[in-house]
């Protein structure tokens, strides 16, 4: 199952180099994620279960500027018990690849302090139940 | 003459306090205005023509968080040889205003290293001429 | 009674124009708060009593970049019981002054939803008690 | 050989979980390279030989709050004619590692659109020569 979302990139997404920072790819991965999964995300959050970036990483192929259009489409690479891997398309809609790039997430319950079994509100977002 | 922009809220731009972070307002009517003003920004940009700011202020009336839009509305409200001033309002489209706020521009030759008469792209997309 | 903070201008605070985004100027003014006023700003926050800006304006003399300092001299302006303004000079220490600025602040009960008293552990690190 | 730069975390880093964004990560060593290699840095960008970012990975171990040192420890991983490897230990000074992360970064010439041989400058930065 593919998700897609198209980010609104900002003036200020640029750097010194008139490109979207490298950072900033991150940023569009997590604001993809967070439309995607908004109500999931906002359900867990009041609950204090916080979706933890444990790892992350991008490979930048071509800079992104303030012209044409930015998708980020997504796809459930791997889950297990308390965590999941999501990959990432950064791209154009035609045919031009900006990046790629994945993130491993836990479900993290801060009362608690430890990770806990993906939330069943997740997993039924991420077409796992 | 209104111009209105919806924009893409991120959780990035929420602070530890929950809401958007008030210094991410003025990003969002940077925002605004790179949208609405596209080309003729770009245009600029490309003659090293800046559109600097040299005054903002925002009064900040109700936060923001991740649910609802988010809407500027923005119109001329003054304009000079070298400099005209926007005025703003975020809100949600359904009557709650989050924010007043409105930023001086003037137009900045960098090679020359002074302000210049307002372009004249940029004056048919404020509809001055 | 002035507080001087060193901010550290990164990479990512400069946009395509080569120059500090003019919004990241709000952010220099709230990192010198919250490095002066840190110990009473997160002792607040741990009891949900919220800093809250309620109007911020800045006027932009001299643009920033990755050259020399860049210090946030601030000074309370003015203030009320549930409220108070902070006046702000960012300069290089050596007779540059790139912006001036003020912010109002209000000490808003994130728990009643409401502003009360400012709190007496800010008024002492204002000088006020 | 090691180079060490400490952080100066911003209130505007922590998101609506209150840590340190996952992007600010990589933003954090991006202050870290722009401030160790600043004078080469800023000559080669005066000569559009840009330093651009091909891949970035981080395994965040603890989040970073408002409280405590934040230094990143960076040292060359490896390097090729056009390209070189950075990796990065973000830590308190006092034995906790927030994060350890890598950068691979390339020489490009804007003007002739593509790699080039690392700068000599940046080399020596580096140890190389």
């Amino acid at each position: 199952m593919d998700f897609s979302t198209e980010i609104q990139v900002r003036f200020a997404d640029l750097d010194a180099y008139g490109h979207v920072n490298h950072a900033t790819f991150f940023t569009f991965l997590e604001t993809a994620r967070t439309l995607v999964f908004k109500e999931p995300f906002l359900e867990l959050m009041g609950r204090r279960l916080l979706l933890m970036i444990v790892q992350a990483e991008c490979r930048y192929l071509k800079p992104v500027d303030l012209n044409g259009q930015v998708i980020v489409t997504m796809q459930l690479e791997k889950s297990r018990r308390t965590s999941f891997t999501l990959g990432y398309l950064v791209h154009d809609g035609q045919g031009t690849t900006f990046a790629e790039a994945s993130t491993v997430m836990v479900c993290f319950d801060e009362k608690r302090g430890k990770p806990v079994a993906i939330a069943d509100e997740m997993k039924r977002a991420l077409g796992l139940i």
